[in-house]
């Protein structure tokens, strides 16, 4: 394996900072939605500069494309990297666009330095990994991997009502290839952190050894509405009060996991919403989340435990509901000790970590060996135009990509 | 003072239930809002039950309606009685319209036995007490006591822009009596409790001493918006968990002044508002209550050293705004003593009780030796189209009203 290959920190980042110039957001980011014209325009630009790199370009019918590069023994599944090119509304210019560039950044190394694989080398970019305008996040590579149906994919449609099937058309990337089906000899996908661990330890890349799993909830609480001047303290039946406690114990729950833990109150609503009137509903959302399913349970049983306690010392309702279940997901581990050793390699500091967000390369594990890489962002902001991350960091995890992509490609 | 008199109870809850059916809400009660057309009907219907009761009727530059009946010596400033007969958009049929029929049952039976007060009596319908269509309450009684100038009065619009002087005209009440500026010898209003105390401890009347004073802020909480799945739980600065503490915090400073305190937060926004995004920013509306001037003042304390310690604590800001300060009042203690003697001459099951809600009486009590007189109502529900209230207290209390009137009028 050609240990003194480098990739092109300033290739990697020029090509970052071209793709960002496409569907600009209001302030530094970018508004690049998934099947909009400027996706349009990036999809060609890549396509463009895969086909320059003599790849062979396919897209398949949920509209993500594939470049193929030739290996020695083209009967071996491909080694595939990449991630996604549309944005958030208020996205940032490396959420996604970081694994889609770091793997076109591999191939044009091993083209400058003519290295031949043994397995052929795939770079994809999947549609709609954010699933903000055709909701929900990660449905191509979910059909690849089977979770939906491919009817089930075309089908997703957005707040005015067009489908991912008629906007690929639109914009000419309804592709004929056959989505998944086929075997794939690993995934590797890099990507921007979105969270404050690796900069906060000053850590250049995460060795991603799976994702958390992830409970989301609705709980509404019912107390009885009434006048705030009226009604003394201890005749309330005050759904906010107890809200209020409820949300204690969900950050508890939380902290009890440490460090691994998650538990978060995102929403919550007071009814009536006076200022004068004791809100006697009140509704709210609970996502939990924890790398290991027992502990996950635990959870879940911590939390309708606590609803439960308060609902009787104050006198009221309380409705717990799961709405979604997310498994964690371990990564295969030859891939994860690839990526851990192209960091040794580069003596790049680094250190195992969890994915706290969804990702492509979660759906993709369930039919691949898979890992992913990450490298700090800034504050760890994301879904941010904020968002930030350095020339320097994209190249240290670029460089781990080349490694271990070379080690699953050559590794037969 | 004729102490064989009795109101007649069926002629008091007959004009109750007539009074019901002009501007009928969606859930039995009255959607009546100050100055639509069905406010022009009650106060056409009014007017007429006045002039058919021998009263003379002189309508003010607000609005307020106010029914003369003539004493032996009409040099003495009038007793009066009223309330008003607007509504909330989903109000009962009760709040409000009590204070003014009572007043008028009390003007009938008077002439049902040829009785001649020392002084004149008055009965009173102010304008907008609900300020639900023109904020903020009690605007004519307000005017009246030389809170709010008349300009000001006569300018408070509604949402789309009309004014009250522009609606006076519209519905043809817009008077040339100037408003106030001339002696009251007392001021009583029957009112529904709109609160549960009455009710709970088998009470038929309240003898109302005085009104809380009231303090309503606004509280800003500033964290930072950070992923609910990759931020650990020791790094978030997590603005719903602040303001869940401040919530238990202003709960806790209520219960420290039972039984007269009130604290309550009624409007609680969490930002953005999204499953899997700690809330960076909260807002919040506190609304606190005490009878005496110094507990507010501590109230006012013990929450500020709670949001300071909160914000503290969690690494975050807590922005405490006063908006609104309404001092508490004391009702005359003739006027008072005059209720409770009406109370127990005549059996009635009575407590001493503080107003937990605005009235028109808390600004007269600046101008005139005020007191009020409430009765229970179910389950303490007001400002609710289920408001409900017995024929039997609603007789009680003018019963009380009418001992408590003529022991004004023939006082001096």
């Amino acid at each position: 394996m050609p240990t003194n290959l480098h990739i092109d920190p300033s290739r990697l980042w020029d090509a970052h900072m071209q793709v960002a110039k496409i569907g600009p957001g209001l302030r530094g980011g970018n508004n690049r939605q998934s099947l909009t014209d400027s996706d349009r325009e990036v999809r060609d630009l890549f396509v463009r500069w895969c086909e320059e790199a003599g790849l062979t370009v396919t897209v398949d019918r949920m509209g993500s494309i594939f470049a193929r590069r030739p290996g020695r023994n083209n009967d071996l599944p491909p080694i595939l990297a990449g991630s996604h090119l549309d944005t958030q509304p208020t996205g940032g210019r490396f959420d996604g666009v970081f694994g889609v560039l770091a793997a076109l950044e591999v191939v044009r190394t091993l083209n400058d330095h003519g290295v031949e694989t043994e397995a052929p080398i795939e770079i994809v970019n999947w549609t709609n990994e954010e699933g903000s305008r055709f909701p929900p996040p990660m449905i191509a590579s979910g059909v690849f991997a089977g979770v939906f149906s491919l009817e089930e994919g075309l089908a997703k449609a957005d707040a005015d009502g067009r489908t991912i099937g008629e906007e690929l058309k639109r914009i000419g990337y309804a592709g004929e290839a056959a989505v998944g089906g086929r075997p794939i000899g690993a995934y590797f996908e890099c990507h921007i952190e979105q969270g404050p661990i690796l900069e906060n330890e000053g850590c250049q890349v995460g060795v991603v050894t799976g994702a958390q799993g992830a409970r989301w909830y609705e709980v509404d609480v019912t107390g009885r509405e009434s006048h705030a001047g009226t009604t003394p303290m201890e005749l309330r039946r005050d759904a906010l009060l107890a809200a209020a406690k409820l949300v204690q114990a969900v950050n508890r729950i939380g902290l009890d996991q440490r460090p691994d833990g998650r538990a978060t109150v995102g929403i919550l609503q007071a009814r009536p919403g006076s200022p004068n009137v004791i809100p006697g509903s009140v509704f709210l959302t609970v996502d939990m989340r924890h790398p290991e399913g027992p502990t996950m349970t635990a959870m879940d049983e911590a939390f309708r435990a606590a609803a439960a306690e308060i609902a009787s010392a104050d006198d009221l309702a309380i409705d717990v509901r799961e709405i979604w279940h997310s498994p964690p997901v371990a990564f295969d581990e030859a891939c994860v000790a690839a990526v851990r050793a192209g960091a040794e390699q580069a003596g790049i500091r680094h250190r195992d970590i969890i994915s706290g967000a969804g990702h492509d390369a979660v759906y993709m594990a369930r039919v691949a060996p898979t890992a992913m890489i990450f490298v700090p962002c800034e504050g760890g902001i994301s879904h941010n135009e904020a968002e930030n991350a350095k020339p320097e960091d994209l190249a240290a995890g670029c460089g781990v990509l080349l490694h271990a992509m070379l080690d699953r490609a050559n590794a037969r």
